[in-house]
């Protein structure tokens, strides 16, 4: 096992310690509210970290594309759901093949894609599991709260699906400028989804699973009555936006970039070997303010170019071309995207390498 | 070939006539200025595609890491310029063992990382070519141009490396509100680095190499007489930001985003199968914008999550679930960075798929 200081830089390092920390704490919370825990595996992309998950309870993965679900079928993952709005014919007979293995739900939001679902599923003499997508403030996608029991019924009465329940994002929430707006925006996350579920019961149509969460909202969600399960990706690793947002300490980050200064500058400047291939151009949430932190350091990474880290040198800081540095990203999930592998580290030794399975495949 | 219409999206799909007649241009305009043409092949990272480059006449290929050189060496391309400041004792063997098989040479931009490469190679009993990276303005890396000749006596004093010139990116060029600002630059960039190299010269060191450009700045950099080569990367895919600086029009772009419209909300919304994990956040250039123009509509992406593009519908236009879109992103360079192939369309089939080597290699 090779001394991280051997390790070639920009890499992709995950301390093994706090990861396992982190997929424990979300499973114990999950488990002390009687939610199940369905992580987004879009965070990680790692089999390993998956199985680990799993290993610590999880009901099931999160994803958001086909290509991903067909990765992690591929590895052996047998509950899928996919958070997304998958719409046209020929997904629907990638979701066709997928479901001869795999237990699958997936996302709707609309009449016409709804359709172009059931159309394959029925012909196949086959039933899709759905879940309704209800926006509760974010306005991506997701039906209106109002407008939900509307389209339920419509959906409930395709031939070629079979409606589960309902689901949402409260991406907003990394919008909120305090802890106490983000927990406000969890609960009402919750109880929004909470009575567009009640309205389908009373209607007599079914929503067994009322899914919430994302990493900040997921605490103050989960707690809410009738809540059946979390989905949150981020807490695996954290990062910059999470410690901004107050959902996690700076020492509950688990993936950092270790990085080399490989120029200085004369005029508080210096540049690591990480730009936006290896970081993203992903901002600081909530609010924009450089594009990764230096641990340790009170320097920012100020901008970027592909393969440039510009750092703003602090005063009284001062950097050496050689010196190897760690930076914690604005966005894990992102990052964790751009790279072929991930590093697992512990006790200052790369302990195992974790391949990024379906990344790159784009569709 | 399958039809385009067949492709699963989202997909990057490169227009082969559009792509040969950029190919084709640059290389004429660098032939017709006497410079030659060494395209910067971080843009694509694609065999066929630098293969193409090189059979229009391409003297060799500009990178900037060390594992894109590898990939590079490894497909048969055998004269590579880093034009980068590595520094360190692993990459310096990464390189001499470049070295055996390609006509290597390397950006230093300071004294310490020239030693520490400089260092491996003496001590190999062999000789790295360098260029000196000259700041013209963009103050990222580079040594000021009135520190040049200081800093190329030290550096020509290292057993271990012979300093071959001088190069230079003009990267404020991509800040210039007006193409008249941007011909400025290029012309200033060539002057500042054909000075620094006279300046060498008249003190007896070798600046046998004068390299600039950038797409902006290409033409007008490398009209400057002294001038020996130049490096423009973008121009083989061209981009919204390319449109927007005046260095090309909306029909020479080739790199475009196929995407399927999953979900059309009720108030001028409408959401693609883009996101930041395809399109990448990297922002329009000069000035901000939206995450991508739609072709032939007016609307624009207005934010991304990773795997939504979310786009605020023009008045009179919309979109229906299914439909497909074909987006030109902001930067194309870390768009293909972010696949594992580009699929080479002609005539609407898919004529050729180009993998993407090279990426996800962090290090």
């Amino acid at each position: 096992m090779k001394p991280v200081d051997d390790v070639a830089t920009p890499a992709l390092l995950v301390d093994l310690d706090v990861l396992e920390a982190n997929v424990g704490r979300m499973a114990e919370a999950a488990r002390s509210h009687g939610v199940g825990l369905r992580p987004h595996a879009k965070t990680h992309k790692t089999v390993e970290i998956a199985a680990l998950q799993m290993a610590a309870g999880a009901v099931g993965l999160c994803l958001a594309k086909t290509s991903e679900a067909e990765a992690f079928a591929r590895a052996g993952f047998r509950d899928i759901f996919l958070a997304y709005p998958v719409v046209g014919a020929d997904k629907a007979r990638r979701l066709l093949a997928l479901s001869d293995s795999v237990r699958l739900s997936v996302g709707v939001d609309g009449e016409d894609g709804a359709r172009s679902l059931a159309a394959t599923f029925h012909a196949a003499g086959r039933t899709l599991d759905v879940l309704l997508e209800v926006d509760v403030g974010f306005h991506r996608v997701g039906v209106a709260p109002e407008a939900a029991l509307g389209l339920a019924r419509r959906v409930a009465e395709l031939p070629g699906l079979r409606l589960r329940g309902v689901f949402t994002f409260a991406g907003h929430a990394y919008s909120c400028p305090t802890p106490d707006d983000v927990a406000g925006v969890g609960r009402s996350e919750a109880q929004t989804l909470v009575g567009v579920a009640a309205a389908l019961r009373d209607a007599g149509l079914p929503a067994e699973e009322v899914s919430v969460g994302s990493t900040p909202t997921a605490p103050h969600a989960m707690a809410m009555a009738g809540v059946t399960e979390c989905r949150p990706g981020v807490y695996v690793f954290n990062d910059a936006s999470q410690v901004s947002l107050g959902s996690c300490r700076p020492e509950d980050c688990a993936l950092t970039v270790l990085a080399t200064v490989v120029s200085v500058g004369g005029s508080g400047r210096a540049v690591v070997d990480a730009g936006s291939k290896c970081l993203s151009s992903d901002p600081l949430r909530p609010r924009a303010g450089g594009h990764g932190w230096l641990l340790g350091r009170a320097s920012r990474i100020a901008w970027l170019s592909e393969e440039h880290g510009v750092v703003a040198v602090a005063e009284g800081e001062s950097f050496r071309v050689g010196e190897r540095v760690r930076i914690l990203p604005n966005h894990a999930c992102v990052v964790a995207n751009l790279a072929d592998r991930l590093l697992g580290v512990r006790s200052g030794r790369v302990e195992a390498e974790l391949p990024v399975v379906a990344r790159g495949h784009v569709e």
